[in-house]
């Protein structure tokens, strides 16, 4: 898939900001304005959860110019069936059916889960790949390449994938198919997993579970206090260290 | 009790190495060479397993070092029992019973821990309560104060009878009596709790629930791959940002 960028814009602290589309899917690069084809610099993927890139901008720009001033370009695509990308029916039912059962107070099954992350992680693998392959051919990016957040499952199913994803910062705080939770076994790459201890819409114990079927030699679980958006700024800033440590 | 300096050492990195005696009690104190009566430092204890501070010594002087080398005094007393200090029947045959049940494949009873220690924490910390007192006359030491390491059950006594601890870092790495365990619910200071996740003298589960147990707003479990003496040097650093963060 051909990447365009659609414009360009120098934010205040030496990052430049290009949004571009990947076929039919939007994204943004972002790079610190130091790095060029003579200092390529290296890359980290930004996952983030499926409520629309929109939304989740304030964020996700924050993480960027952290990793800019790191000395990283980071760059996301939207996933599949939120923001502006055409509705999807398959999620949107398993979003209704998750939603009614926790609703009811009734135990969210195997099944819901499955429908719910295993469309989403088949199709949205692939996507992150293409971005891989446009944004690697780019002059002033070069490997290694981190992963970071969102969808857990996904980060998964990528750093099983992919060879070109060196390390990844997982965020324990979705559901995890049990199809995933096999793969988790393979996953060899070095990882940082944070972990809120409260989160609300997490199974702590299954989270705990999941940090230990990884295979990686190198795996902290990194958990701090407090809900799923409470991730405290010093947390932010060891799993920033954790890249700078693998990616460098 | 009063606290004599035995002799003085300046170490090549600008760490000032004292050896004292508190009362019978054998110690050490590193500080940076900068510190002086106008530039006070904070303190760090360190705490370490019943070994005897002769044999600890190596990995003692590295952690002193490297408190000193982010502006921190350090110090340490010998445990009771341990050492240079007199025999301790009561805790040598709470050893010789735990080695006996471990090598027969027996499970480790709550009054094996207790035995072990319970009479370690009850005697040592208002001996570390005495350090504290000497070392913060002294005109170059200044608080806040951290404890860092050793047997755990010390660390909480110690967090939750002296108000002048601010700040720990706790190891899971050792046995917890069941009253310990319910005094952890009254620590309240920032911590940063290592785990080490494949320790092989650890109930990881038990460490976990430990972890849950603390009061503290600020806590962190920091959980690494390796056996008890394993930990990783980025866990170390971690570790010591956790206190550069709460004690400056």
């Amino acid at each position: 898939m051909a990447l365009h960028f659609t414009s360009e814009r120098h934010l205040d602290d030496g990052v430049v900001e290009r949004p571009f589309t990947l076929g039919e899917i939007p994204g943004f690069l972002w790079t610190p304005a130091s790095s060029t084809a003579f200092a390529p610099v290296p890359l980290i993927l930004l996952g983030h959860p499926p409520l629309g890139l929109d939304r989740m901008y304030p964020r996700l720009v924050a993480r960027a110019r952290h990793a800019a001033a790191d000395g990283f370009a980071a760059a996301t695509i939207e996933l599949p069936g939120s923001g502006d990308r055409p509705r999807w029916d398959t999620v949107e039912e398993a979003r209704s059916e998750l939603r009614r059962v926790m609703e009811a107070g009734e135990p969210v099954s195997d099944e819901i889960v499955d429908a719910l992350v295993l469309p989403l992680v088949d199709r949205s693998v692939p996507e992150w790949r293409s971005a891989l392959d446009a944004l690697l051919a780019l002059p002033e990016i070069d490997g290694p390449v981190g992963y970071s957040g969102g969808i857990i499952s996904i980060g998964i199913r990528l750093a099983v994938v992919d060879p070109r994803i060196s390390a990844a910062v997982l965020f324990a705080g979705s559901f995890v198919p049990r199809a995933v939770f096999e793969e988790a076994r393979r996953v060899t790459v070095p990882l940082h997993v944070l972990l809120q201890w409260d989160d609300e819409g997490n199974d702590r114990q299954a989270s705990l579970e999941l940090f230990d079927a990884f295979a990686s030699k190198e795996k902290t679980l990194h958990a701090t206090m407090g809900g799923h958006t409470g991730v405290p700024e010093f947390a932010g800033e060891a799993a920033a260290r954790f890249f700078t440590r693998h990616l460098r």
